[in-house]
């Protein structure tokens, strides 16, 4: 039983390594931080840990652990349509290791500056290595991008490519081989699932033109039915539509159900009422996908060659004992 | 690797427990919880971790745990003044312990409903178990209760007594013989450890009061070091003032040292101008002690029956290796 550790660690690897914003009143180092919140706006705030061996392999490189931290976060901040403003990092670790901290904290900063949002306080402990964090951002009041506001005939959009974080995932599992893959598709590959890339910026201009949003973390499917399910509609998915990498079509005969089953691709699932899918084609020409309809019935089916499939199961896991 | 849990686990132990308020605009099930700040008040928010082996005991009624999860952060919140309003929290659990996650909702939702504080949101994972959880509460602009406004002349306090929770930590590790003890006293030094008071009614009142506060989670002399760091003061104690209960004086003869370096009290410290001492009186008689001044010169100097004795070294662990 130890007392606890305050910001020192935190201040010490941390402070001022992230965007400076104004609305900080009084930043790390006290009982708490303080901050401004804009007059007009609502706060958006989501929590997520990391654990070893859990959510990331021992090995990691901790400059892309940082990073992935805190793109977890971001992704959340996108699905809402909020733009990032602070964030505060739990760091419980088992011992104090200056070169992985020094790594942590330069993955952790990169991406902090990218998208303007600033460290504001932590708490750092020993044990089992595991990252908590809490990302906070603005949105116009009311103008937030739910998961509950899909109707019958609205079009299903993803962006980006899905299924390449799971195949990365398989290749470092063993699950897939990799003698034949060209060096620079599986650098990619890695990319995608070490250090995943937060809508943010596609999330923000989504507002008003969305009908709801999530973030794929969990995979296609089970995000989508977090929609379906909060919205109380259904869904029809054309499978010939899946936007699917070359690296990923490459390394596998399974891209389809990578890309329908496998988490951690952290693009964005978003639901556009018909008369705005010509605004949105004009706002993201190439950057999104349209792969399917919300409907009136329950449940989700597929169409592949123009035959319908209903889903059997559901690939959502409530509570995971995978190592 | 295992795909994110969300909120369902949350959702199914901790949803509709807490407090209910109004500028919770979107709570638990989304990918951000959205809340509405007050005009005029600023955000205080603060994260704390619990880990099992560091700051519990892998015994611990699940029950106390959840209160003591919480009141860690409603500490922070009195120690800056601030009216709590929200929390998440981030759980990390070895396997689903149906009984035990119904005891540890149970000692939150208590504490929750008490200060009003709702959970909005959290995040659920395999792993060791561990607690993180960020409190949010609301400031006047400008009027948060700081570490660094201490000047010299302050008078400095202390709420309740102190080394309560130190001598139930040494009962429980058998450092401390319990024999004599009556069973009252006894419990009374346990409930200190497993279920602190946050000050939170005390720290709101000294807005406008105190020049400086923080509260005592690592030790008075630790602490108020922090005060005295940050607002460049030095201090002297008058050791014959620390505030010590019948049981703490009971129990052992170190009780005099264990009210200065052991953490866990959860007590606030805080100091008060001069010209403020009559309305501190008349605001708090009898809930806090007056233990000492605020001095120019650097370092902290102890009185006892008249002598003055210098500190030698620092309490302060920045990252502590104790199991």
């Amino acid at each position: 039983m130890s007392a606890h550790s305050e910001f020192s660690l935190i201040k010490q690897y941390f402070e001022n390594t992230t965007a400076e914003r104004s609305d900080v009143v009084l930043g790390i180092g006290d009982d708490c931080a303080v901050l401004q919140c804009p007059a007009g706006q609502q706060l958006a705030v989501s929590i997520d840990t990391l654990v070893e061996g859990i959510h990331f392999f021992p090995d990691v490189d901790p400059e892309s652990l940082g990073y992935k931290s805190l793109a977890v976060g971001l992704s959340d901040l996108a699905a809402m349509g909020a733009i990032p403003a602070w964030f505060t990092l739990a760091l419980t670790l088992p011992k104090i290791d200056t070169d992985w901290l020094a790594g942590f904290s330069t993955g952790l900063a990169d991406l902090a500056k990218l998208h303007n949002i600033a460290l504001i306080g932590g708490d750092t402990c020993q044990g089992p290595l595991s990252i908590s964090i809490q990302v906070h951002g603005f949105i116009k009041a009311g103008e937030g991008l739910r998961r509950d506001g899909a109707k019958q005939g609205d079009l299903i959009y993803v962006t980006g490519c899905l299924g390449d974080a799971g195949a990365a995932l398989a290749l470092k599992q063993g699950k897939l081989g990799q003698s034949v893959m060209a060096k620079d598709e599986l650098a990619y590959l890695y990319q995608r699932l070490e250090r995943p890339t937060p809508r943010v910026e596609i999330g923000k201009k989504l507002v008003g033109i969305a009908s709801a949003a999530i973030d794929i973390s969990d995979g296609l499917v089970a995000d989508l039915c977090h929609i379906l399910q909060k919205s109380g509609v259904g869904a029809r998915l054309d499978l010939d539509l899946l936007p699917l990498s070359q690296a990923l079509s490459n390394v596998t005969v399974e891209a389809e159900h990578l890309a329908l089953y496998s988490g951690d691709d952290y693009e964005l699932c978003f639901t556009v009422p018909p008369e705005h899918d010509e605004l949105l084609k004009l706002q993201f020409n190439g950057q999104c996908t349209r792969i399917g309809m919300i409907t009136e019935a329950d449940g989700l089916v597929f169409i592949k060659d123009e035959q319908l499939i209903e889903l059997k199961g559901n690939a959502y896991e409530h509570f995971s004992s995978q190592g």
